[in-house]
């Protein structure tokens, strides 16, 4: 699956930003509007509501194309259905949840620096999150900003695709373009957004303009 | 294995209470003071860290016959080599749990009411933990106190050995003996005493005295 993917506009949910309109309303919205991957991120609440999130978000997404990865949870991923994992630093070791995943999800780890790239395992990862590209609010213990130019230079340090995340918008997306990225992330600006479709599909028509 | 469990003295860890000590040399303690079941239960901090913890207590208790049980994560279990899953109400739901782990290991549910123990799904359960008896700072979004005539009703009403937890010391094993239960579930009196194997000895002791 790894090969087929898009990562050009990658969905983290925020589930207190989607407010009462919910997440999976969001997501049916923001993969209309454009959004190429979604990873389901509740942080807060027990595991059978997210486990109840995640299928719901997976129907959502079922047909489109669109893969949805859940952050952190594998055991939540496998039951839910899930395309895949989403791995911060101080989750679980990614070698070892491939061999709960298979070969066939998606796993993808965030990065800050160029010694986590290094010490990544090799020949288990399908992507790569590289940020925070900017300060943001949404993850408030979040390594100190790249910019545009740590961004590229994890980038060139790994074959991985790469997605941008941290305070990416609208008006920040331009100065990644020729990073070697192959897409960004975003949370704030399409969950909180009062059109999540309208949001989508400016974002991606701003980073398809390329 | 579920059937030569010993379910006499249940210990559940609480790394705050461990203190310097750790967990890990205060299970080795409490297992050579006569604990008959471990399960790690660490609801701070990344998936990392909790699987070097359940790895660490695994190796701990390997040889002694005493099993080791994970709260709650399900993955971490599978990758630790743990012997089973404790669950809560709020977390994954035990029949789907119990294709994840396949059906050797244990996999215990906590029940508050006759209600839950209705709901509980049947043929995938080891055991249930029935609880509070008592009022606890250890657990501040526990049910309301069951009391030991509590703890007999909701014990009378499975096939399941249960062990009853929430507030329990040596000082308030005594009514619990004629409730039916299978055994004792521990926090604080292992966890923070300044001899943990004396503490697990004499808790034993008293348990046993029937």
């Amino acid at each position: 699956m790894s090969s087929a993917v898009d990562y050009r506009l990658y969905l983290v949910t925020d589930t207190g930003q989607c407010g009462d309109r919910g997440v999976v309303t969001t997501v049916r919205a923001a993969v209309a509007g454009g959004v190429t991957v979604v990873q389901v991120r509740a942080k807060d609440g027990g595991d059978r509501d997210r486990l109840a999130l995640v299928r719901a978000v997976v129907d959502a997404c079922a047909g489109t194309g669109v893969p949805v990865l859940v952050n952190d949870a594998v055991d939540v991923a496998l039951l839910g259905g899930a395309d895949g994992v989403h791995l911060g630093q101080s989750d679980l070791p990614a070698d070892e949840v491939r061999t709960l995943l298979g070969p066939d999800r998606l796993l993808g780890l965030s990065v800050s620096t160029v010694a986590e790239i290094g010490a990544a395992p090799t020949g288990v990862l399908d992507y790569l999150g590289v940020g925070p590209v900017h300060a943001t609010p949404t993850k408030t213990d979040a390594a100190a900003p790249l910019g545009a130019d740590g961004v590229a230079a994890l980038a060139a340090a790994t074959d991985l695709p790469c997605v941008a995340i941290g305070g990416i918008h609208l008006d920040t997306i331009d100065p990644l373009r020729d990073t070697g990225i192959a897409g960004i992330c975003v949370v704030s600006d399409i969950c909180a957004a009062p059109d999540p479709e309208a949001a989508a599909r400016a974002l991606r028509t701003r980073w398809d303009r390329s």
